[in-house]
């Protein structure tokens, strides 16, 4: 059955985007110095500037996935079970990037650690292509626009589930791959848009 | 009174739930581990699937009551104070699920740990139903359609506070009733939609 | 300037309120016994059902304040900058009471613990009740309805700021006035609604 | 392209800020007393008096920053992918204001800390002028009012830019440098608004 009242998975979607997003700075820990080496903070927060990095990096990916589900909901004219049921599984993956992030922040060096954030991005992106694929499918959109959201959702999958593999070769060429995706990506949306 | 400003229900509500999602993911923390052992991370990863799986499942079912929340509030044309009140205790039992989660994946195999959850799932269960039952009666929706919902909510209630008992025969059994619900929920909502 | 796009102020004040009553839980910790012990389980669950009586007061009391501040808006036609700085210190109040009910299930016998408690219900209780007043000097509202809004709003704050006195007598007596208060008021609201 | 589904930029941007000033009162923590040393809880309370007074500062601060926001969103007819970029930078520095916070509170008289609060604080300012500039510049707003908007920005963006080089001459001299702007900033608005 095609329901029209959108605007609570929206809100719902919102909200648990915003709280996830909001929890990538938890990894930013206050540095904890004995009163004896107070004056040592300065050099405790040039420490912190990689957990920055991490965050800043993390933030823009989530974002930009908020970026991606606010373009897919703008086009929708009616919703069903199923794409409920695959928001959440997207959304369950969002939840699960603080984890991400903290993992790959603490163990910068461990391929293990980057290969898990580079999946659970490419499972997000899973979750948004399929989300995009049964719109399409189910012509739940106001428009029948042919454009490149369902190539570009793919390619983004791919190219995270590859960082993965990637990084077991080298984690500095997964957090390149990352990076790329932020550049590449928001052009890609303005074509597509 | 009755009033008919829903707006704001479902925005606090949709709010309450968004964070309380969120926060399930808290129990899966990252490993902690001295730099002469990182090479371990794998395998501390690997110990985390049980973890895993224990978010998962809690997602979906606290995922499943916004659905269920949600097709209740789409059909009211009217709330007054009684529904707003067992709204809030619908939502205090959903805020609790991130420590029941906690408790069941630290102590899998105490029957008292599942037999909370349980209980947990239950307890939103009966306040839902009780809201069910209140739109009923007070004819607070938009229609008289007959359907399945209230039964559907008391099967539920039942298979849950059934789950809190059977954990203490055994703890797998109260997992497959869980799991259970989640295959057998989502369909009948088709047909009580 | 008055101006009158309420909805934001409604939806900021609503998040705030949703993440606030979702940390409540916070003070309720998932015990941890070492796997020795582990049979005890059952026994450290009933030990916490003295947090869990704090966390269902104070879910009760924020849900209410929730309650009070949606019936407030809900009658509004516009709002000016001394509303909006007037809500800010709402919330502030409200934002501390997870801190507020963790003290309190703390130190249950300190009478200052209780003291605070009352103290931060009173502070958003006089927040509350300059709202009220400012909207009606200011004419903000809908209608001119003489009720009994502001009069409870300010009996609630009386009551409130009573409770963090009378903890030094008796905390029971505290714990008593805010139980009171949560049977008092919503039949009040029925009248003043 | 330009857009005009302005509700959820703000409904995501309401949800961030909502999360990040609830987590503000994270630094205010529950003193952790031995039970033979109980009575020493009030004390321990005023000991906190400090911490209290850096979130209702960060608070005012982090609430400003939220009026601002719906003072510059209210006025919008239509975004692009430029402010939607814009906004993320600005909610980014937004959620780092709990470090910001704590930072300050528990390193008082390290000029760093104050430092650090300064640009956080400094940097949410850059990316807001950014924004107002934009919308300026598109001409993305309703009306093409000729106002104080974009001066009173940039000066408080150099407001705290200066208040963390302040901070290394006297650190109470950033505090008041931050209050100043609370004082300030709000009437400026009337006569911007």
């Amino acid at each position: 059955m095609e329901r029209t009242d959108l605007g609570r998975i929206m809100a719902f979607s919102d909200g648990v985007m915003a709280v996830a997003i909001t929890l990538l700075a938890l990894n930013i820990d206050v540095p904890d110095l004995p009163s004896s080496r107070e004056g040592e903070l300065a050099d405790e927060l040039v420490d912190l500037i990689p957990s920055l990095g991490a965050y800043a990096l993390a933030f823009a990916l989530v974002g930009r996935y908020w970026v991606i589900h606010h373009g897919l909901f703008e086009r929708l004219r009616a919703f069903d079970g199923t794409l409920m049921v695959l928001n959440l599984a997207f959304l369950a993956c969002i939840v699960l990037m603080p984890f991400g992030t903290q993992l790959v922040d603490r163990y910068g060096d461990e391929p293990v650690a980057s290969a898990v954030f580079g999946a659970l991005l490419g499972l997000a992106g899973l979750a948004n292509w399929a989300m995009v694929r049964h719109v399409v499918h189910r012509k739940l959109a106001h428009e029948e626009r042919r454009d490149l959201t369902e190539t570009v959702s793919l390619v983004l999958t791919v190219i995270f589930f590859l960082s993965a593999a990637a990084a077991f070769l080298s984690t500095p060429l997964a957090y390149a791959m990352w990076l790329a995706t932020i550049g590449l990506r928001y052009p890609l949306r303005r074509l597509a848009g």
